[in-house]
């Protein structure tokens, strides 16, 4: 498929691009301005929820549309052939709600499971996703969570609390192994600040090839059969792998009984790639150290949680992608690819969701 | 000054090297057991106060030698030319105590002061000081403070304990700038570690030489003349200067004020690089936005130190250096400096104290 310029829909006018989640009227204009001549951009705060922070792409839940509103709405959303994000608050299927729609430019990675439930696997429509936006604020919150625990800040919170000042030892990243599930962006960047602070790096991959780990920036590759080895010897375990039919339920009671014990556990990923009662009984035990969790099984987390009240986990209410610098980027993202979508470079696009394999 | 095999003291029997802070069993074993011919070790554990945490070389301040266990410390002293460490509890001079003393080994990097009070500025001896080992640990603390603010994990505890789930944004590393006043051993560890997380890292220099600053692993240096640019265009502050006449004071209330507002300060020098008066005064007014302290003007730090309560400062209790993996590097370092000690190759012994320049 290519959008070429004599496309029966852009012949009759601009290219219709809409923003359908909340954005700062700073980066609206960015991209109102990129092409004034061939990109109308429909920009309507006033049809979308408020955000609650920076990069809030869902808005405030408890907000409502009018009727009038949300006629007018409709009627955008039917002019549009791309969409910055799918359209927040809908149930409808998207092409059903644009029938010109040729592209999504999402403003989350992980779109996989969503698309198939809006049944979008077999349609020509291109989805872009955020994927490597999100990986940096992700690597960060890991090496976050890591140091908060190796340096014993609760500890030294508490002292502090206290006003004692006695002296302590704490641990140390160095010559420690870390063990990532899924390699890709995420885990790539998360490999990438391990190694600076000495770390020896592991990672899941189809095959253990030594030149591909090589590439990927990482001490050594594990193939699937190979996982209880590699659970065995990882001081940290970080989950960044997509949710996939593969990926689901992967880290279960034998994989966490299999971990080396008092090892750390981050996922980043889905709550779905974890079993979350397996979690909190090797937690209650101490065989998992220490575990921050920005995802879980049903989110928000239920208040009746054990998870919260741990005292060796930290909850993340699933922002640990989220950051000041966010909309930033993905209007900058959002405009490469707007000027390869206009120039028929469609191959150029990036990163484009793969809708079968669903990252 | 070279310690031959022809050297009198050598000839009359072995190196006696002796133990004079605490160290655990394992590591004095593996210093006894390198060269059993040539190396007499004196390790007394008994004559030592018990470390309350690994890598603990003060021990117990509480503990007192017995008259019958000070006499034999000091007879063992009295036949060491070689320590590790600065003798524990002792404030008679080490050339008085040991008069064939040649070597000491210490625990700690900075020791410039002390060896300047002790009046050694003028002697032969030799000090090797653990300057490195300390590197790692720092840069570490230096970035779970950093990630623990810009992460905001303080606000996470506080939802945690209240089960409340609000997604919110945080702050990110990436792309902000590191300003490390004092480019030794620590700051060019922590450098590459701000590096691998996409930071823009400055630091202070002589000269603002760009050959320097890319052999030092930074983006730009800037002579003492221009600390002003440096501290307003930086997000974060990182000392780990040695504590010189030069450095004495550097971060005064005009330094502090020349910051960014908002801006982090680590300290992980010494307390007397910065006037804790005037950095009391700019964390309640927000002007710095959060330090984390692992050093203070008086140790341990007084209980009514506004410091404690500030809600934006961490207090460390001078232990940002100190991990469990140490002694285990000090003994690897004492044991390759013992072997060039041994051969008579001195200047391979490393890294030495410039008793001139106090580093």
């Amino acid at each position: 498929m290519a959008a070429s310029k004599d496309d029966p829909i852009r012949r009759s006018g601009k290219l219709v691009a809409m923003i359908t989640s909340p954005l700062e009227p700073e980066h609206a204009g960015h991209i109102a301005a990129a092409h004034p001549d061939r990109v109308e951009l429909v920009y309507r705060p006033d049809l979308l929820p408020p955000p609650r922070y920076a990069a809030d792409h869902g808005g405030d839940p408890a907000w409502r549309r009018t009727p009038e509103q949300q006629a007018e709405w409709r009627r955008q959303l039917g002019r549009a052939e791309v969409l910055w994000d799918f359209a927040v608050g809908e149930t409808a299927g998207p092409l059903e709600l644009s029938p010109n729609l040729r592209w999504v430019q999402t403003t989350s990675a992980g779109v996989g499971q969503y698309v198939k439930r809006l049944g979008l696997q077999e349609s020509d429509l291109i989805v872009t996703t955020a994927s490597g936006v999100h990986a940096q604020p992700l690597a960060e919150f890991v090496f976050a969570a890591l140091l908060f625990h190796a340096k014993r800040l609760a500890h030294l919170q508490a002292e502090q609390r206290a006003h004692r000042w006695q002296r302590f030892h704490a641990g140390e990243l160095r010559g420690r192994v870390m063990a990532i599930v899924g390699p890709g962006r995420i885990g790539r960047e998360v490999a990438l600040v391990a190694r600076a602070f000495g770390m020896t790096v592991w990672a899941t991959a189809r095959d253990n090839d030594p030149a591909r780990a090589a590439a990927l920036g990482v001490d050594r590759l594990f193939a699937r059969a190979e996982l209880p080895a590699l659970l065995a010897g990882a001081d940290c375990l970080v989950l960044c792998a997509p949710h996939t039919p593969e990926t689901d339920g992967l880290i279960d009671r034998a994989e966490l009984a299999a971990l080396k014990p008092g090892a750390v556990l981050v996922n980043i990923a889905r709550g779905a790639v974890v079993d979350e009662d397996a979690l909190i009984d090797a937690l209650r035990e101490g065989r998992v150290g220490f575990a921050a969790l920005d995802v879980f099984r049903a989110e928000p987390l239920p208040p009746d949680s054990p998870l919260w009240d741990l005292p060796n986990v930290l909850v993340s209410p699933h922002s640990a992608s989220t950051a000041d610098t966010e909309n930033a980027k993905l209007t900058d993202l959002f405009l490469r690819n707007l000027a390869h979508y206009l120039d028929g470079e469609i191959d150029l696009m990036a990163p484009v969701l793969d809708k079968r394999r669903l990252y």
